[in-house]
């Protein structure tokens, strides 16, 4: 079959690999239908080292069932499913309290399994990871089905990581997919205003549609000085950190009010976090982390069924699996806020 | 009258200072009859830069009102009340939300105001501060009511902001007197099992009489995975940081398992939080800050009234106002766990 693989910084290619197949009884097979590039698959785009082996990418994909392992209940063949990016038993101690990321018996996808940007894909604890989709696999609807996979469900974690609630006043740090997802969530959850800090005008115009009140284009101490302005000089009750570069985490605390929170998604890209004195002297609540999509599926699902949240458009480029190393380049140089691949 | 005053890193004197008065129509002025000396304290102790001025010091105290200004409405003159380590109106968007630490017009005892380690104060904001006790100056009680100016309710913050409750797996790292708060703290609020990272017999035996179940002596890695072996490999579901150091907070991220929360109320002393990506990808909440003790008097006041919490067993030492520097120097040597002054 042929899949994408990431050889170095720069260097995807897509080229023949071993077919997937089931191994353990726990799996299933699947044939991707829909696939996408992730924002964090730009930081290895930017500095994986070169390697003979190569690295297998993505992790966001619906796709239909093929086959299943004996011990499979939830799918058959024939199922169209959308897979989160981690895979989980959905039943061990983390799984039980809805965070799946967190699976005792689960993984991600790539690396030496199969990635979402290939044809197939072999499964691991398809029970607990798969959710069958009530929809034909050219639904209008396949974009913003296949967003919970990764970006809605992220979004919606770093709000609720946040505490974002009625009437709060949120920010979200960071205009790409996900913090435009980040805009819907915050909406969808109450948020009385929702300051966007992002410098893209197609992304600022999606952030508004999105329902983003104000828009802060301005970086740094500037971006601070802007939102503290927007919010009666006390900042956001809640900020949903949707980069990870140390710049951003440090503007995020920055725009959080005393006993705020800050939601973080983006993965950070250094070890440190650069809480400065006044976000303990503040009591700002720093959470987050990778978000367990497979928990947010079902609450996010039927909206996105019944067109009351459109997370879909976030993609405005499409490609087959041929044009992915051109998507990972489009997105790096952000001619493309999110591309999606279709099978 | 007489006060003490830091004037440089080891330098404590009691010395005359000009006395305490009324300045504005929101102030009492308190005769104070029982203080003491905080371990936050020994950071300037340990560092401060000499100067000619010096700091007043003490942010821990009872007293009784001697006057109060013309504003003032819910303490009168001849009140026994305690005062907790931040002032506060009590009517601001911060103070409404029990978070008066962050009190839009409040601020900290010491430096250029009164503080509590002498012999009166100037309150600021007398009616949002002050508490009254209803019990006599001598009573038996004063220990732990003193402990409601800080210790108690800082250690009651970090288990709040560390999300304890019913069942809980908890582990405090730090056996000083805010530690061996968080330990009655966890306890109180439903923990089951509560773990004390400590390694000096006479706090871990009261840490024991407070309710903690394991003691861990080791530190860093070993630390570590002494929790871990406690915890069924998984870790704490809430850690109350007591210290500040990077290197206690770094423990203190390292035994919370995913989806736990971090509760840190020891006054950090670097810039940077050391949180690993194990952090971020744990989905590990970092919370807490200087504790709104004075949110928490109401709450933890009746239990100390009746005996069921003594957190002012923390106290191994009483000294006059003459023996201060002394205290210093015994707390800074670990010959005293916490000493109180009476006056």
């Amino acid at each position: 079959m042929r899949a994408t693989v990431m050889y170095g910084a720069g260097d995807v290619r897509v080229e023949n690999v071993p077919d997937a197949r089931l191994v353990e009884p726990t799996d299933a097979l699947l044939m991707v239908t829909s696939a996408c590039i992730c924002g964090s698959d730009l930081w290895p785009y930017k500095s994986l080292p070169p390697s003979a082996k190569g690295r297998r990418m993505g992790h966001e994909f619906i796709g239909v069932i093929e086959a299943v392992g004996r011990d499979v209940r939830t799918v058959k063949r024939g199922d169209l499913v959308v897979a989160p990016f981690a895979w989980s038993d959905g039943t061990c101690e983390f799984c039980r309290q809805g965070l799946q990321t967190s699976c005792l018996h689960g993984g991600w996808w790539g690396g030496d399994l199969d990635g979402g940007q290939g044809e197939a894909v072999r499964v691991p604890q398809a029970d607990g990871t798969l959710v069958k989709l009530p929809v034909g696999r050219d639904d209008a609807l396949m974009p913003s089905l296949l967003s919970l996979s990764d970006v809605m469900g992220t979004g919606h974690h770093a709000a609720v990581a946040a505490r974002v609630g009625p009437g709060k006043i949120v920010a979200v740090v960071g205009d790409g997919a996900v913090g435009l997802c980040g805009v819907i969530a915050a909406r969808r959850l109450g948020a009385e205003q929702v300051i966007l800090l992002g410098r893209h005008p197609d992304r600022i115009r999606l952030a508004k549609d999105f329902g983003a009140t104000d828009i802060v284009s301005e970086r740094g101490e500037e971006a601070i000085q802007r939102v503290r302005d927007l919010t009666g000089g006390l900042g956001a009750h809640a900020v949903l950190e949707c980069v990870g570069l140390e710049e951003s985490t440090r503007t995020a605390l920055g725009i959080a009010r005393p006993g705020g929170a800050v939601g973080r998604v983006g993965v950070p890209q250094d070890e440190m976090i650069p809480a400065s004195s006044a976000t303990f002297f503040g009591n700002i609540t720093i959470a987050g982390g990778p978000a367990p999509a497979r928990a947010y599926i079902e609450e996010l699902l039927p909206e996105v069924l019944d067109g009351r949240i459109e997370p879909g458009r976030v993609f405005d480029r499409v490609t087959d699996l041929d044009g992915v190393p051109d998507g990972y380049r489009a997105m790096d140089r952000r001619e493309a806020i999110k591309v999606r691949i279709a099978f």
